[in-house]
């Protein structure tokens, strides 16, 4: 099944995450070779099913910003590489206790973890990565990097926290989701972008810039992702359309529709969202109601509100490839349909 | 239900850890303090949930070993005191997880957190105690204290994830079980004691006596506490006797038991652990057949075992009370009725 809605609004549908990509291209070759080295352990199914996360092709954004970062502000060492690496151990053991946590049955279009192994393997595997993603970051041997990527461990697990608890609420604000998106997904962004700064040792006018710079890409990147679960073309996307319906999540698409529809309309967000009772016709309804209400675009008018402040962040930097490259990384995301 | 088999053997039923407690107090209250001031949250589940784990009374021997350590090497600053309470959240996210991963609905002698908030929450707090106990590490800023603790911190997910998969095979070797608990207690214990000497800055040599003494007084804990799980008092033991029968953990005293029984008693061990077909009177059965077998006394004979190189450990130390009271802490863990 393919639900398919244009988005409206799309500014620059060219854009792409190749030239990132291309300008990180070697540093990230030895990113993934630490990342499969360090997911190595004498107990088989780590290994095992940490490959089959590692494997399953993410856009490695998050290592992506710790590289190019740590390459704009002229970094010389080889820190960097370990930090991004440690950065998408965090990431991955997050999506291992989320999938646990959601009941999830598809990860970026494969079967997930959970299912395969089960629950109590996803949990634990999830703490070997995090325990591997510290003991890199001590290899480092900077606090300050430390200090950033320790703090957003905690910050995204209340966030995971603060999800759960406003999970099937409808009458979440836009400000309340505001809050779980920026700790459970911008707060590693931020974190990521941040450290590649501060392991060069750069000023903190620079380090503030780049977190920013994470931080609304970030949210920017949620916003569309939750928009895409109402739009997106199922192959492309890796995961159920439709999956955030049916599990109740309450994304910003479903918030502005809630509050601009009518009592009919929002008794079908109780019923479908609140009591989880959901028949076949509804996601089609569902997306009929974003429609009407201009929900998706609106989300995706905000997530550009977001890019916008990603790029001013990066205007004290000195034009550059790697700048413009992060500047398009922006575009792309705001404009994605995957 | 109470079932109190004797434990023979026992040689020093007056040791206790009160000397130890009366000289770490002063500096466990600060501990205390700041567990629970870490343990504040915006988010209110993350808050209750922790409390009802942390003022559930357990021991703290963990942190206890990391100030009295850091005493023994005439510690002058108060980075310890942080250490322990990061020590602590590791432990207590430990357990969060474990109890989800275990099903357990009893943790001493409370209904555990994953049974009162659910899974979800237990296994996102356990994360979000993870990562204050980062913070609090760096925090202290001792890169050495903070290797010791990361490395613990995946040796003991490595060690849960070997449990799960050792788990309910009757054929596990004793050298097997003691890798597990090696990992998935020890390592804690042993990273516990020797992150005291390495704050203080002493000698290598001091650190691996601590990590030794930690070590195998971790060893010695485990092990005695897998054979009070068939002997102990109920309401002594804040858990269930019987509960590793009954979840199907294979422990030294069944090891021991499958490994010396004849064919009969194997194809009872098979069928209540490996398959899981328990009835009312298996876990007296059960309780004979370590008594027949001496599983139980020989359980508490190896934990000496340990006991003693732990007790070696301490020699290179001059001779005071710090030290006196990690000796007789040593004595009560092997002799403990709890």
């Amino acid at each position: 099944m393919g639900v398919v809605v244009k988005l409206s609004g799309s500014r620059d549908p060219g854009a792409s995450l190749a030239p990132l990509v291309a300008l990180v291209e070697e540093d990230m070759a030895h990113v993934n070779r630490i990342i499969l080295d360090r997911a190595r352990s004498n107990v088989d199914l780590i290994p095992e099913l940490a490959r089959h996360l590692i494997d399953s092709g993410g856009k490695r954004l998050r290592p992506m910003l710790t590289i190019a970062a740590a390459k704009l502000c002229s970094y010389g060492g080889d820190g960097h590489v370990r930090l991004a690496a440690s950065v998408e151990f965090m990431h991955t053991a997050t999506l291992l206790h989320d999938d646990v946590v959601d009941e999830s049955n598809l990860r970026r279009g494969k079967t997930t973890a959970r299912l395969l192994w089960g629950n109590e393997a996803s949990v634990l595997v999830g703490d070997y990565l995090l325990g591997q993603a510290f003991k890199m970051m001590v290899d480092v041997g900077s606090l300050g990097a430390l200090r950033i990527l320790s703090d957003a461990a905690a910050i995204i697990a209340e966030g995971e926290v603060m999800q759960l608890i406003t999970a099937n609420n409808t009458e979440t604000t836009e400000d309340d989701y505001l809050a779980v998106i920026d700790a459970k997904t911008a707060a590693l962004f931020a974190a990521a972008a941040e450290v590649g700064a501060v392991i060069a040792g750069r000023p903190k006018s620079e380090a503030a810039a780049l977190r920013s710079y994470g931080r609304n890409l970030g949210l920017a990147f949620q916003l569309v992702d939750d928009a895409l679960d109402y739009s997106g073309e199922q192959s492309a996307l890796g995961k159920s359309v439709g999956d955030d319906f049916r599990d109740g999540k309450i994304t910003l698409p479903v918030v502005l529709c809630f509050r601009r529809g009518n009592a009919a309309e929002r008794a079908f967000w109780e019923r479908t969202l609140k009591d989880g009772e959901i028949s076949e016709s509804d996601f089609a309804e569902a997306v009929d109601l974003m429609a009407r209400h201009n929900a998706l675009a609106d989300t995706m008018e905000r997530a550009r509100h977001y890019g916008a402040i990603a790029r001013d962040a990066l205007a004290i930097f000195p034009d550059n490839e790697i700048k413009s490259a992060l500047l398009e990384a922006i575009e792309f995301s705001v404009t994605r349909p995957y």
